[in-house]
């Protein structure tokens, strides 16, 4: 497998180019019923298929073919980042879907609050669902904890559910979950997979007593289980492989997370799409590229709203003039996996991707759709090969060899 | 490269999905004259268009581009298996094909009977291609070799070729060749090429030693050679890495024995592509996954009889509905390799592919041909990513990552 970053590192160069990489979460559909059109070939988009006889268009295979992705590494293959090589923990992609800024060295563990019995023993899992407006500020109060030589950082997440990240010199992720996936038992002690990680599991086994003592008295959750012990994990910079000063403009934390693992700046608060392109405009001259994130192509494909799915393809439709009048170098139209409305989940199925610029070659297509794609200049490509793709398009990569 | 098992592995689901995996080997053609058609798309095959109507098709790369595979790496591709990292020694394979059941541990070899001259030169390597009527029961005699603290299994072949498989603890097949690939010298001594194989080297001195002594006055096989010393490749299951409880329905040894290797079961005893249906629907609700193997689309390419192919494509596709009857999940027609009529011999041409189920994304193709592969939306890809697609079609597959 050639390593994408050994030669953009080495190629890349700058220049006043712009990269727009607008990212329809779970774009890609199926037909409903036999002999049916998808989505994204239902919806009335004249703008997309504007740039789609302009542009190359292609399937994106987000990891290998039949694999379907979750959102990491959906992301990371867009990103230009192997989705394989590059796995990230369980416990660092909670962190990173509440935007926590995780640091190298951070050791993070998803945890859940439960209920023990007077024994000592877990009687529910999940301390009854406890609701996020009773579980948050109990989430908060642990941030009393104190254990010598590290800081500890307790937040939020939903439910019962709540991330602990540890920060300190000498922490290794390698720590048994103590969760014992059973009630009647108590929670296992957090165990050390290898020497290194002797210290964090020391730490985790002082934040739970601690912890406990807290939570003594309560109801629901009176007592915590950790699991996926993970570190950030060392994903180089965009400024570093690409030489690009990377924005992410996006509403939902997760992928702000993970924009923000692979050095892009998060700007602003938007809460509509109508903000993201305000945010993009407003910040148009201070980045070379800007990933945009549209997330209800997804949700409603979840939902199995196929209708719901064609009026948001058809809203990210709308926007696209409004994008294009700041006249990017290189056009991105994407989506990090399918989410077919028909199967109500991510799918393996290749995303119809389209690019614009100068240079792009054009191919036949006259629409943008997942059958164009299929006969489409890009070809069917994972993933990873988007980024030097998209930076050969903006001139701003050398030839490699001489 | 991803090992595609790494993933599968971990994000196997099962459930009460069937999969069918129909083989034509050597299925790819060539026209025999500039603009004309190939073998499949002068056959007149209604049912496959059918399913091209309902399916997805494209074009399979044995192993990689330009690389024309023997039946093990054809095989071992469509079983999932990268036909480069899982390479079948040639003693392993000549065992394979005639099915014996090599265990993990045991070490084949190819055979040949010679003809050694009165000082012990080899005077003809293939003992005057000695007829199989001859040479079996002459084979069969060698059984007798007894060799303390190892079984010795001694199989005809065909005309001067016959194989042994040593049984016993500590046996290593990294042993040289005894064949010198030449007449007027002796053969070689079996020589390990490491401390591990000595023990191995030396019962095959012993047997040559013994069997030498039994071909004792024959006119033509006095002596033998052996080549290709190989251990059963260690494949890890259909069971292990997919969950699937498989079966293969094939006529020809060669091709049960691979399915043997990556733990298939066998079933029956079929003659004809008639007996394979019906052992497919006796066996339907035993297994997830049957593989079919269908020889004659092969064996009349090689015979460079265009006609002869295009016939057996055609009763093919008559058998396609009685399998669509029983209502598979996944059913796919491929190939394990290409066997143009043009060329008599196994090709590197992508092999036309169709896969149809209910969430396959059917393309724009309305007939199977290696033509309408190419526009196909499988696009062109490895062999070895014909499974992962196949069980996320299933439903048989997790998301990667959260």
């Amino acid at each position: 497998m050639p390593d994408i970053h050994d030669l953009t590192r080495q190629l890349h160069q700058k220049n006043e180019s712009k990269i727009v990489m607008l990212v329809a979460d779970g774009l890609g559909g199926l037909p409903i019923s036999a002999g049916g059109k998808t989505e994204l070939e239902t919806a009335r988009t004249p703008n997309m298929d504007a740039l789609a006889v302009r542009g190359v268009q292609g399937g994106s295979i987000p990891v290998f073919p039949g694999i379907a992705p979750g959102s990491g590494p959906g992301h990371l293959g867009l990103f230009g980042y192997d989705p394989i090589q590059y796995q990230i923990g369980r416990g660092a992609l909670e962190a990173t879907g509440i935007n926590f800024d995780l640091q190298p060295g951070d050791i993070a563990a998803r945890c859940n609050f439960c209920t023990l019995d007077p024994l000592g023993n877990i009687s529910d899992r999940r301390a009854g669902r406890i609701p996020t407006e009773e579980s948050a500020p109990l989430a908060e109060s642990l941030n009393a904890v104190r254990i010598p030589g590290i800081d500890v950082f307790v937040k939020p997440v939903k439910e019962h559910r709540f991330v602990v990240v540890f920060r300190g010199p000498g922490l290794v992720g390698e720590v048994d979950d103590t969760d014992p996936q059973a009630t009647g038992v108590p929670p296992l002690a957090p165990r050390a997979r290898n020497a290194a990680s002797v210290r964090t599991a020391e730490v985790a086994a002082d934040f739970i007593r601690q912890a406990t003592t807290l939570l003594k008295g309560q109801a629901k959750a009176n007592g915590m289980t950790m699991r996926g012990f993970a570190a950030r994990p060392a994903l180089p910079s965009y400024e570093e492989v690409y030489g690009l000063r990377a924005a992410a403009i996006a509403v939902y934390p997760m992928y702000k997370g993970l924009a923000q693992l692979v050095g892009m700046t998060n700007l602003g608060a938007a809460k509509t799409l109508g903000d993201q392109i305000q945010l993009l405009s407003a910040h148009w001259n201070d980045y070379d590229f800007f990933f945009i994130h549209f997330k209800y192509t997804d949700s409603t494909g979840e939902d199995g709203n196929f209708d719901e799915k064609v009026k948001r393809i058809e809203e990210l439709d709308a926007a696209i003039p409004s994008i294009m009048k700041l006249n990017p170098t290189v056009m991105i139209v994407t989506g990090d996996h399918s989410t077919p409305s028909y199967l109500r989940s991510h799918s393996w199925h290749p995303v119809p991707t389209l690019l614009v610029s100068d240079c792009c070659r054009p191919d036949r297509c006259t629409a943008f759709s997942e059958s164009d794609s299929v006969t489409g200049g890009l070809g069917q490509f994972e993933a990873k090969y988007l980024m030097p793709i998209a930076l050969s398009n903006a001139g701003r990569m050398g030839k490699f060899g001489a």
